[in-house]
């Protein structure tokens, strides 16, 4: 017979772990370091129960489980042995390091919390926080057996009508429902579009400065990224058109060009067009919260003036209702759609039924556009507050401009100033204000703030631009 | 003046689009084909209004929307004409033709609907209805800010307590809630694992028969799928060793071997840990449906045995509440945590907050347990009178064995039968029974239909073996 190994006699008699639990994993634990080897005896559960002071059916309990894991073999009556069929010396050997190359992790851009100018917050009034309640209790009250099983990897056929509906009315988009993919957010619509057209060492264009989460979702993709400088009409086309004519893609925000705010002329966008139709390449439209709009009208979206089929259109449900939803959309031209639909089928199968339904529900039923329109006016007043207070507290030490659209604005740091600095000043008092510059990538750099304005309180803001100041002194 | 389109003429007054937006889309299309080529002047208002029979707003309002978004150019007084910022003759070019290869669709398993034998269904009963109402109804009455804006990319620690937690009592996996990943299901969890591990190339060991949603995502990240058998042991891992002992990983369903139902016996358990230590290989673990355990008590996860940190854990919340949540998990070492949330973040950021929330507090509070023992007997129950059904109905014509573990059985069929002929004749009277053999890669394929007996009613999994027995004849 084995001798015991002394960790067995270690029991926590005090502990929460149950003591069978606690002499199951002792014995395992000996057999896999060797201590126990094959074919070794156990004790026989008598004796081990007098030895730990613990009931006999514990004991034999455990030994129950071992031999039902196949770690121990015995016969009832004729003793237990830890079983032959193991490997000896398993635990000997040490385990050689990791081989290949992994993945560096990208900043985490937008931030989990509710500190003052994080951006990504939306307002949640009494209003529509009654109606989203009304909704998913009758959503769950007598759940469809359908919600309950797998879903439609393209997303629910209703909520397709309804954000092609809305899309058509609102942003002159131009498509039916089988056009459209509802993904977990705009970042996975924009990852599989850029899985199902890139190749390896293929050029795509990406307006510089750019959107942190889609320059590391091309690099990603494998893409060559070819900068593309953006001025006072949007993305500079033709400086594309010069460095890599031959690109597959395009990545443009015409409606608001992140993070600069500035609108894609209808110029530009004839040119850009004509690109893609002439090239043979595509252009990726992220229209990421065209729906605040505060002054003039919104410009109808690129897709809607596109008659060549060559424009992806991307939304999103986090800015217009909340970003912990993860529902977003693409907007496909024909071709595209079974690959990327294949693709969204390994990715993660299909959208969360629950979520969709009460999606569906809040826009089939009219309650999107007032909510929208509520929130519209709640944002310019947030907007009108923060730029009052920056002008205020801050005066020449920031450059702020009211932004006609959007959630968050754009201050300019005067000369000598470093964003990188100020942002680090600002978030250890507890305000996020995130930097421009380090958002470009070949073009000189602007210093500047992106300041989110959109679910924070009046007096959040108006503190939150007291600090800011202090930290420009 | 140009002359104008005869399209423009083409209004139609009795539609549901308004005039105002039906003028504005002519006029812009009129534009966009060049029929109102670049300095081209509009007709004026008023004269417009007239020849058209609308009022003069109608008119004014469709130019002003054109001059907001570039299309025409013009002062007050002095005429509008179409903009000469925009590039000529934009329509007349074809477009080319899609230059790179598209990955091809990959075909769906697991379905939408509640037809009988489709596998993945869950029961619901009154009880879990009830508890999953007040749960949802408490999290979106006071919605917390947090779950409103972005979450964690790993899962709101909470839940990840509550599944370390669960695991680490049900399934003797070793972890902390730090290594826990939650995901937008099992799905999600493999695939971007294999996005971190895998390089172009790299050999993967895959079981064979295999999960085909699995072998898809193999084939996706560029791997090198290596066949390994399955016999009454599970995985030959011996095999696996002699065909690829360079493999990168290698992936298991060690509870209820996928499709077969085989459980990978300790030796085999073993071998294959020995294997990874000594290769530097990862193993992933998929233990999808282990909490249904009809017979015996379940053994312990591989992950549990694992001393060298080898070992990948996937499970999924679709088995044991319902695949319409789409949540899952990964459990990593410590070593994989940064790049797999990385690719996280990339790949659609973080997990629905609400669904999150109310998993969260369904574990939390004490009743996962309770619906595991339901469901457990409620499924008990529907294998038996689905082998009872089909052992009655399909005679000489079906060899079947009521699974230990599960949610689906394999009924194989006499020889001479053909499991995809039989499959298809079944789909055309509404019975989802799936063919067994396409799962198979290399080895000699078994004749067999996948039957899911969970979440139908008795009568329907009897009627549906009377269904079988007739294309069985």
């Amino acid at each position: 017979m084995a001798a015991l190994p002394d960790l067995l006699l270690d029991l926590d008699r005090a502990g929460s772990v149950p003591l069978l639990r606690q002499l199951y994993l002792e014995l395992r634990r000996a057999i896999l370091a060797g201590v126990l080897p094959p074919g070794a005896r156990l004790p026989a559960t008598r004796a081990l129960a007098l030895q730990l002071g613990v009931a006999r059916n514990t004991v034999v309990a455990a030994y129950d489980q071992l031999l039902a894991e196949g770690f121990i073999e015995g016969r009832t009556g004729a003793g237990s042995y830890v079983s032959r069929d193991l490997p000896e010396g398993l635990e000997a050997r040490p385990a050689p390091p990791v081989a290949a190359p992994l993945p560096a992790p990208i900043p985490n851009m937008a931030q989990p919390g509710t500190a003052p100018f994080n951006t990504g917050r939306t307002a949640w009034d009494e209003r529509t926080a009654r109606i989203w309640r009304q909704l998913t209790l009758r959503r769950v009250q007598t759940p469809d057996p359908a919600m309950l099983g797998y879903g439609d990897p393209q997303g629910a056929r209703p909520l397709r009508e309804a954000i092609a509906a809305y899309l058509g009315a609102a942003r002159a988009v131009r498509c039916t429902p089988e056009q459209v993919v509802v993904t977990s957010g705009a970042q996975q619509a924009i990852g599989l579009v850029l899985r199902v057209l890139l190749r390896a060492g293929d050029a795509a264009w990406l307006e510089d400065p750019a959107y942190p989460a889609v320059r590391a979702a091309l690099a990603d993709a494998g893409a060559r990224i070819i900068p593309v400088p953006v001025d006072g009409q949007g993305m500079v086309v033709g400086a594309g058109v010069s460095a890599a004519p031959e690109a597959r893609l395009a990545y443009v925000t015409p409606s608001s060009q992140y993070p600069l705010g500035v609108t894609l002329s209808m110029a530009r966008r004839m040119e850009l067009l004509a690109w893609a139709r002439g090239a043979g390449g595509w252009v990726i439209e992220d229209d990421y919260d065209s729906e605040f709009r505060y002054a003039g009208r919104p410009l109808a979206s690129l897709q809607g003036v596109d008659e060549a089929g060559r424009v992806i259109y991307i939304g999103t449900f986090s800015k217009v209702l909340f970003p912990g939803l993860r529902l977003g959309y693409a907007v496909l031209p024909p071709e595209l759609l079974q690959p990327v639909l294949a693709a969204r089928l390994l990715a993660d199968w299909h959208p969360a039924t629950l979520q969709e339904g009460v999606v569906t529900d809040f826009l089939a039923e009219g309650h999107f556009a007032p909510h929208l329109r509520r929130m519209r006016q709640h944002y310019r007043a947030a907007r009108d507050t923060l730029v009052e207070a920056l002008t205020r507290e801050c005066g020449d030490a920031l450059e702020v401009e009211a932004p006609e659209q959007g959630m968050k604005l754009i201050a300019r740091l005067a000369p000598g100033l470093a964003d990188t600095e100020i942002a680090a000043a600002a978030a250890a008092r507890g305000v996020i204000a995130r930097a421009v510059s380090p958002m470009y990538l070949a073009a000189p750099p602007v210093q500047a703030l992106m300041l989110g304005f959109t679910g924070h309180e009046p007096g959040a803001l108006r503190w939150a631009a007291k600090t800011l100041a202090a930290c420009l002194r």
